[in-house]
C-alpha cells in the first residue's frame, strides 16, 4: 500500500520504519520538500522510502497516518491540503497535549469534543479513524515487547476505512481479538481524554518501562 | 472503624453492604434523616448499620466515603458541614457525570481541575482521597469477580489517609501490588477523565459483563 506519515517526529518514525519494513511504499511528510529529518530518514530506511512535504507525501497515499502533535495537526492538514486529502483515510495517531501550562499537559481540545472530530468535521470527505494514540510509539509497532496480552482501540465513522487500519494494525502485531472497535468517531473523545492517567501510570513506571493496558472482563 | 457512606444509589449500597460484613461501623447517610432507602437498608444490614442525614452519618465518622453523584457532591459536603468534615478523610469514589447532554455523559469539570480537587479546595482540612471510580460498583467491592489480576488506582495528597484508604481497598479484596498510588490528588484528573473510555467499553461489552483494566508492564 502506499502510505504517507506525516511528522518526523518518534512517533513518525517508529510507524514509517514498521511499514516500510512490512513492504509498503511509505513517504515520510514534513513541513519542507527538503527537511533533512525526512531526507535521512529515506535514506536510511532503503527501497520503498521516500521523503518531501507534507503535500507532496499525501498526494499518491492511499493512507495518511497523522503522527504530528496534536496541537499541530490542523495546520499539517491544511498544508497537504482538501484536495490531496479528500476521499482518503487518515489514520489519527495524535494527542492534543498542550504543553504551554508545563508538565503534565493538558489536553487542548476535550470533554464533548475531541482532536479527531474536529479534523474530521474540518475535512468532511476525509476517512479519519483514531487509533494508536493510546500507547507509546514502540508498543505501537510491537505490541509482543509486553509480556502479556493488551489492547488497542480504534473509532471512526466509515466502516471500510476501520477495516483498512484494523489490517495494519494485524501486520503490526495486534491480534483481531484485541483490537476493540469502540464505534463512532465521537470514541475518540474517551481515547484521547485517557491520555492525562497514561500521563500519571507513566510518572510512576520504572525508568524507560513500557506499559499497555490490557481489559480483563467477566 | 466508624465509616459514613454518604449516598443511597447503587455504589452507596455497595460500599456500604461490604463495609458492614467486614465488621466496620457504617451509617449510610442521605439528604434526609428519615430517609427511606437509608432506614430499608440499616435495618436490612443488620448489626452495625445505620442511617440519617448526611451530618448525622459523618459526625461520628473517622472515614467518610462520597458515594453520590459528582454533580450533587459538593452539596451533599455543604450539608454535611465543614466543621463535621474537618480532619476526617474523605474517600472520593463519584465522577463528574453531567448528563444533561444526554448519553454518553460528558464531564462537569475536567482537563486542569478535577472534582476531587475541588472538594479539596473547598474544604482544606478535609483529607481527600481519589479511589474506586475507574470501577463499577460491584468491582469496587469484589475484584475477584474477574478472572484475571486487574488494577485500581489511588490519588491523594496525605499519605496516611492513602494508606487507611489502601487497607480498606485490601480489605474489599485489592492486592497491595494491585493498588497503584498515582501521587498527588491532581492526578484525580486522569482517574475522573478516565469515564469518557470506560463508558465506550462498557457500551461494547456483552450485556451486563463487567470489566476492569490490567496494566501491563515490561
Amino acid at each position: 500500500m502506499k502510505i504517507a506519515v506525516l511528522g518526523t517526529g518518534t512517533v513518525g518514525h517508529a510507524l514509517a520504519g514498521k511499514l516500510v519494513s512490512l513492504g509498503h511504499e511509505v513517504a515520510m511528510g514534513s513541513r519542507e520538500s527538503a527537511n533533512p529529518k525526512g531526507a535521512a530518514w529515506a535514506e536510511q530506511a532503503g527501497a520503498g522510502a521516500s521523503a518531501g512535504s507534507f503535500a507532496e507525501a499525501a498526494g499518491p497515499a492511499e493512507l495518511v497516518v497523522n503522527a504530528t502533535p496534536g496541537t499541530v495537526s490542523l495546520a499539517v492538514l491544511a498544508e497537504a491540503g482538501e484536495s490531496t486529502l479528500n476521499g482518503k483515510i487518515l489514520l489519527d495517531v495524535s494527542n492534543p497535549l498542550d504543553h504551554t501550562g508545563g508538565f503534565p499537559p493538558s489536553l487542548s481540545v476535550c470533554n464533548t469534543d475531541s482532536l479527531a472530530e474536529t479534523i474530521q468535521r474540518t475535512y468532511p470527505k476525509l476517512r479519519v479513524v483514531k487509533s494508536l494514540n493510546t500507547v507509546s510509539a514502540p508498543i505501537m509497532v510491537e505490541p509482543a515487547r509486553l509480556p502479556a496480552p493488551h489492547d488497542i482501540f480504534m473509532a471512526g465513522n466509515d466502516a471500510e476505512a476501520k477495516s483498512v487500519v484494523a489490517n495494519v494494525l494485524q501486520e503490526f502485531g495486534w491480534s483481531p481479538e484485541h483490537i476493540r472497535d469502540l464505534g463512532g468517531l465521537d470514541a475518540a473523545r474517551g481515547l484521547e481524554m485517557w491520555l492525562p492517567l497514561w500521563l500519571r501510570i507513566f510518572m510512576q513506571q520504572p525508568q524507560g518501562k513500557m506499559f499497555n493496558i490490557a481489559i480483563v472482563s467477566e
